[in-house]
């Protein structure tokens, strides 16, 4: 997606050990109309699929996920890191590693929002490894549903996210890929 | 505002001790719709303050702060509870108590995107002691910005935010005020 990618390179900085700050627009400032832009290209690239639920983890995915939920029509779901005293005792919860924290997360999700049977579109803002991903995918699984599509802001393809989610043989759409990051500078695929 | 009171009634829980839990449509699954319809109603009552830019709180201010921003057509900046590694070591940083969580948690902003002689709008998703959004206020003065409006979805008005917001002199709205949680059950101001 032109408008992401354009900006990613005005703003995106390259903080070396494949870290790619984008705070300015993504993950603490939000610019709503671009993200409302991301949300509309989702929309448009799975509706096909007959998703019947969003799920997106908090806190960077929440953005980019509410904006396709409200394109699409779908409720969204993030699953918390910390279990919220409104949430039963008995939830989905698993484990993933966080790329920017050095320690694993807890992903978790109530079982009130996460019924048998539904067709699951996970959005977030990175696909980097994939952990947190296959994190959201363990989740739906074990709630019965299964996982239709997932969409991501920003692919570093060269983390192997991608080919971590292949065996799931389901569509995989990133709206900006960047396929190297060195000597400070980020490169996308044409 | 109907539509959100209605949705509270249907589907909110009243657990005790000033305790509302309502995420099968704000906090946890979110309704991208009724949270679309909750921003363009800030947005319609806050048109007129001229503000540059909408603060929140991270994690369940984000959804109706960032539609509230897409009617609005500002950028939205989320204060996190724990401070990135994308984010410089010079930041500004407030502790306030954490209703749900029994403890103070710290809300940063980094200076990048707080500057100087911005109107500020606060948008969050609970009015309750007026904890968290004082620590937002805080934030925003320590920048050199002025706070010029306050809205949140839901105000618990028993708990007294409203009253420690008053010395501010700026607007405050709700879109559901909540006047008394007694016996499981939710009453709302008329």
């Amino acid at each position: 997606m032109k408008e992401l990618k354009e900006r990613i390179l005005k703003e995106g900085k390259n903080l070396g050990s494949g870290i790619l700050k984008v705070d300015s627009f993504v993950n603490h400032q939000v610019d709503p109309m671009l993200m409302d832009a991301c949300g509309r290209e989702f929309a448009r690239r799975f509706a096909h699929l007959g998703a019947t639920k969003i799920l997106t983890a908090e806190i960077s995915g929440i953005a980019p996920a509410l904006t396709t939920a409200i394109h699409l029509g779908l409720p969204v779901v993030y699953a918390r890191k910390h279990k919220p005293i409104t949430m039963p005792d008995q939830v989905y919860l698993t484990l993933a590693p966080s790329h920017t924290k050095g320690r694993m997360v807890e992903l978790i999700v109530s079982p009130e929002y996460m019924a048998n049977d539904e067709k699951i579109l996970i959005i977030d803002d990175f696909l980097a490894s994939g952990a947190t991903i296959l994190g959201l995918v363990r989740l739906a699984e074990a709630s019965g549903s299964r996982v239709v599509g997932i969409g991501a802001l920003i692919e570093k393809i060269f983390e192997g996210g991608r080919a971590a989610l292949e065996p799931l043989g389901v569509p995989v759409e990133s709206l900006a890929c960047i396929t190297k990051m060195e000597d400070g500078k980020i490169e996308f695929r044409e």
